[in-house]
């Protein structure tokens, strides 16, 4: 029998054998859609097509029926229309397959005939232990081993490389978003779940999983309404013990509840509760999409702080300020540097550089004035916790190379950075660059220092609760 | 004799003879940089190097002083080097030269010798009616006529297409930076300024003049210290009466007051005391450079909102609900929509549609959906004062020309509308599209709402001020 909870769950990501249950030739439909997902993505396993309606899929034999099917299975994707739902799950029952992915939509979210039928299918897949995932979802996206149910067309969602976020929301269109966005930015995910209805496996269990997976360093989840809130609150408070939970609760105003009615008919429920829970279980709560990239990709590069003072490092004075406005806004500290390392500092710089925090380089900088004040101000000074590199490469004698002395500090400071490259096109090429080398860059100082502030927050929840 | 204040700034937008004082044949000289940008740009008057150093420089005469060119000289740009800068305003006092750019730096912010020197150059300006920016700065860059003096190398400073933002910056690296970010994003510029230590122009003309300037819709600032605070609150207070006036004021925070200080030498002065004079004057104060050209972008292009009652119709329940949140975070209202339209949209949409506000059209949205709601609920509706349409355009049956519906309401209802288009490569497509048809995009609920915030505050502002 398959374990409760987050356990058991390895079966929808690492699937040695999988059918694809509503598989079909014709172009836009969603099981044609997945098959070709998963021809595509070069899955590493075995793949079988089953629907009646065909001898030969793919130039591969068809199948009528999972059952028929001559090897255990460990994943079923369903995409059959919600009436004939329930017999496919029988099928899938006494096939013992251990977990299904339900994409079709026509359940609870429709009304109470569906949130019947619902019932049933989940019924069903319980007295076989068949674990479930939706219905009304768009399931799996694991990069690792090329599991791939998101049906929504190519060219509009674009599949992020692989790497250390795990995305997690109800919402299809959300995730969607989501990916196509991070694709864009070359985010890397670890494993990407659209829940859909929870029928059975809700987003408690995905916690308690991704919590334990190794190739997942910081969870990123959008939520709208939770059930279960006792085992959610101790989920989240173990999860957070050992990676960091970026969330992002909608609903939060009167009208936004309402809406939130409307979409899912789930209640959001009092957001005064919510934010509670969020700060007893150091799950940081984030406003919008951006925010919740630009945080899960600081903690997908970088380690926490350990404590709260920044040093800001500019090649433009009013850049610098800014960042120490929102440093300040964020409730870090930007330190006074002490007076020995300012001596330091002045042997190497012109005099119209200033050496204090912010330390500006001032506009003909060169590359190897930020390696001395990295060096010096960082690797070599215990009085800061983080640093904020702000590069404006518009700088005539700064060149790319910079970036490479930036990633070697920050290898070796063991604490954690990152950069604001602002500007256009040479700037965004140059951001890239150093994010090749793992250090996360932004485009604004203001969402520079709110990284840090994540890292410095989850930081400070860590060394209390680990 | 030229007048004060902001009139007479037009001989450095709308030069017919320029003099470039300090031309230079090589490569990565200021004097050649800013010769060569003439030339590149194609400026439509006529351009004159001087330089004792060459007879002859790009193919053309060289003066050895400006007052031996034969002709009256609008404006001067002059790129030597401090200590000559004296002789260099007594030779343009002498010729009448109208106004005259000075980008070389060495002076005020280098302390009390070059803060003399800065006076001694002010003094022969004004014995000889030159009207004077800088010194300590990139100076102008107008796309109209092609004037442009901003000296990066230009493969790291692209330059932005004709527009309608006016942007001002003391600082030229933030002008830098702000010019290559609105490129990049292809926002059009009317006029950019960078001024530096203002010996004689500062800020407060500049404002005067654009305020009056008939290809300016909105005015953008970056600004660390202002002084002569009544002049300054009298003129803003003028200027956000003809159009919106959106300002960054760096140095908020304690640590960010004394970087003020060691960047410009200038008095940050008490953050309370600008927020009131923000407040007074109806200036939109944002905090980072992505707000500012956020916000510029949506009073480029819409016209301000004459109350604050918003429709929202999207295509993904949670995106609804993030945009419902938002608005409500910044004081706007999303009213429900009366019984007679709700039941008329019924009528159109499918039953699991929601037609409360937000309208959500759901995943299986098509073009007809998004062009009905908007005709119903925008255009044929007074409920509401503006919109934020929500493209989730990875919906399969959603297709490009979405765009021309939006367009055509907007053009019609006369109301202000914007989109929010999120997602990757294919919706950062959908975005440009969206706005060459006039209506600005941006790429999360969050920012969208922003903008219709600061649409709907300068109305209510103009409604009383105006």
């Amino acid at each position: 029998l398959a374990p409760a909870g987050g356990e058991g769950l390895k079966s929808f990501f690492e699937p040695e054998v999988v059918a694809i249950i509503g598989a079909s030739n014709e172009p836009g439909k969603v099981g044609n859609t997945i098959f070709n997902n998963f021809l595509r993505a070069n899955f590493k396993g075995e793949v079988y097509p089953v629907n009646p309606k065909y001898n030969l899929l793919f130039e591969r034999k068809c199948y009528s029926s999972v059952k028929e099917i001559p090897k255990p299975i460990d994943l079923a994707v369903i995409a059959v229309p919600a009436p004939i739902v329930s017999q496919v799950m029988k099928d899938c029952a006494e096939k013992r397959v251990r977990a299904a992915i339900i994409v079709s939509g026509g359940f609870k979210e429709t009304g109470s005939e569906g949130a019947r039928l619902e019932k049933e299918v989940a019924a069903i897949a319980k007295s076989g232990s068949v674990r479930v995932i939706g219905p009304n979802c768009i399931g799996v996206y694991n990069p690792e081993t090329n599991v791939d149910t998101m049906f929504l067309p190519e060219e509009k969602l674009q599949r992020p490389p692989k790497g250390s976020i795990a995305l997690l929301s109800q919402s299809g269109a959300f995730m969607g978003t989501i990916l196509d966005w991070a694709a864009y930015e070359g985010l890397g995910i670890s494993k990407a779940v659209s829940y859909g209805n929870e029928c059975d496996v809700d987003l408690i269990d995905l916690i308690e999983f991704l919590a334990d997976d190794s190739h997942t360093r910081v969870i990123a989840v959008y939520v709208e309404g939770i059930e279960r809130g006792q085992k959610f609150i101790r989920v989240l408070k173990e999860a957070t013990t050992k990676k960091p939970v970026v969330a992002i609760k909608a609903g939060r105003s009167t009208r936004g509840k309402a809406a939130v009615l409307s979409h899912t008919g789930s209640l959001a429920g009092s957001d005064v509760l919510y934010r509670m829970a969020f700060k007893q279980t150091g799950v940081l709560r984030v406003d919008d999409f951006e925010e919740m990239l630009d945080l899960s990709k600081a903690f997908a590069l970088q380690p926490p702080a350990t404590g709260d003072h920044v040093l800001i490092i500019t090649d433009g004075g009013g850049a610098g300020v800014m960042a120490v406005d929102a440093c300040e806004h964020y409730g870090l500290t930007v330190p006074e540097l002490n007076a020995k390392l300012q001596a330091e500092l002045k042997q190497h710089f012109p005099p119209y550089c200033s050496t204090h925090n912010p330390i500006d380089l001032t506009g003909d900088v060169d590359n190897q004035r930020y390696r001395i004040a990295l060096e010096k101000a960082f690797l070599g000074y215990r009085g800061v916790d983080s640093a904020i590199v702000i590069l404006l490469v518009q700088a005539p004698s700064l060149t790319v190379e910079v970036v490479d002395i930036v990633r070697n500090i920050n290898c070796k400071s063991m604490r954690p950075m990152v950069a604001c490259c602002m500007g256009g096109e040479y700037s965004a090429k140059i951001a890239k660059e150093v994010e090749r080398r793992g250090v996360p860059s932004y485009p604004t100082p203001e969402r520079a220092a709110r990284a840090i502030w994540a890292l410095t927050k989850y930081g400070q929840w860590k060394l209390k609760n680990a």
